[in-house]
């Protein structure tokens, strides 16, 4: 069956960071036959490696665009993730669920999800779907439905969309009720290639994972639990 | 009479474009105790000259520190100040109060209050300045009082402080239901050099304001208006 043009699919604007999160997410917004614009970040990261795989992923799962946004936030901000914080090692699922980590960089979602509005009010989609868990990071501030309520309803305001009654834009967040063995489900069940993800805090030089970050547990709990192979 | 130490000031991103309403908002922030972190950006815009100005402003006011971030919105917008689109000549007052103009950067003052927001958070600063106006710029969106409450309450959710009860950030914007005229007075009352300050949306390479755009004519009709001289 042929595919429909892109023209007659709805646009989405989708926040890509190349892990396994935001890639299922992604596939999941193809597998529901939106037009999908994917964005990612040169943050200053430690590791470029993340920004290759969001390169493959969109590729992957024929975005009809992809852009990384250039943005520096090392000037305002510090975190482990853009600074010289060492990333935590070795902690426990119990361990992670408190307080919030030394990896949360200060209103990150925010900022990317302000990017996000500008191109969709560009494009004119009215669509933006962001990858963001409440269970496994419940550490984040603002990866919680009570804060993506809260932009949704400031960028209706934000927006000539919003102004001139052309449309309201939706932030979806399929992904943000899930256990991290359901997304792992949901992306074997829609043929995602999870081998063209990255999910290390800290990749070796060759870009390998570290296998005891934060992020390299709970992607190894949640295949385990899925009863998956990680390749 | 010796100044208060910064430390015993209470803290306030202040957002800083280099031109009359931003650097009147960052006076009024100064002579009202704030410990003031100037905040600019670099995004693509056509003249480097706001820039400068920015940077003379917050030296002359005793800005704690002066940042200007680097973001690039040209791969997902455009307007005249960041593309190609010529900017708009010799408008009436009445040609600016309806319809967004061009002028118009999608989703930037949401952008601009992200990044305020994510230093605000680093720094521990419970205070946002930004010197939007709603009635010369009725045409934009996000300077609208709506909008700006909407911002206030996403920052409560999106922030560590936020989240552990630690502060609300309060975002400022004195000069919000100010005509252009009130904004002049207001700047002279509080001794603001408005030579150091740079209005224009199309300077000539020397920086040389063009006289013509909405911006310089709303300068000029502000200060006249005042009764104030604009060296």
């Amino acid at each position: 069956m042929p595919e429909p043009h892109p023209n007659s699919q709805p646009k989405a604007v989708c926040l890509l960071s190349g892990g396994l999160d935001s890639s299922t997410c992604l596939a999941l917004a193809r597998s529901q036959g939106y037009a999908c614009f994917a964005l990612s970040f040169d943050y200053g990261q430690r590791h470029r490696v993340e920004l290759d795989a969001a390169a493959r992923v969109a590729r992957s799962l024929g975005a009809v665009r992809h852009v990384i946004a250039q943005i520096d936030l090392r000037p305002i901000g510090h975190s482990a993730l853009t600074g010289d914080l060492a990333v935590p090692k070795g902690r426990s699922p119990q361990d992670m669920a408190h307080g919030i980590p030394v990896t949360y960089v200060p209103a990150r979602n925010t900022i990317f999800l302000s990017f996000a509005l500008a191109w969709a009010e560009v494009l004119e989609a009215p669509n933006i779907f962001i990858g963001v868990n409440a269970l496994d990071y419940s550490g984040y501030p603002d990866c919680r439905p009570e804060y993506i309520e809260a932009f949704e309803r400031m960028a209706a305001l934000a927006t000539k969309a919003g102004v001139e009654g052309g449309f309201r834009i939706r932030i979806h967040t399929p992904l943000i009720r899930l256990s991290k063995a359901e997304i792992v489900r949901l992306g074997h069940g829609l043929h995602l290639d999870f081998s063209l993800t990255h999910s290390c805090y800290d990749p070796d030089p060759q870009g390998r994972p570290c296998g005891q970050c934060d992020s390299c547990l709970l992607r190894r709990k949640g295949f385990d639990e899925a009863g998956i192979a990680d390749r």
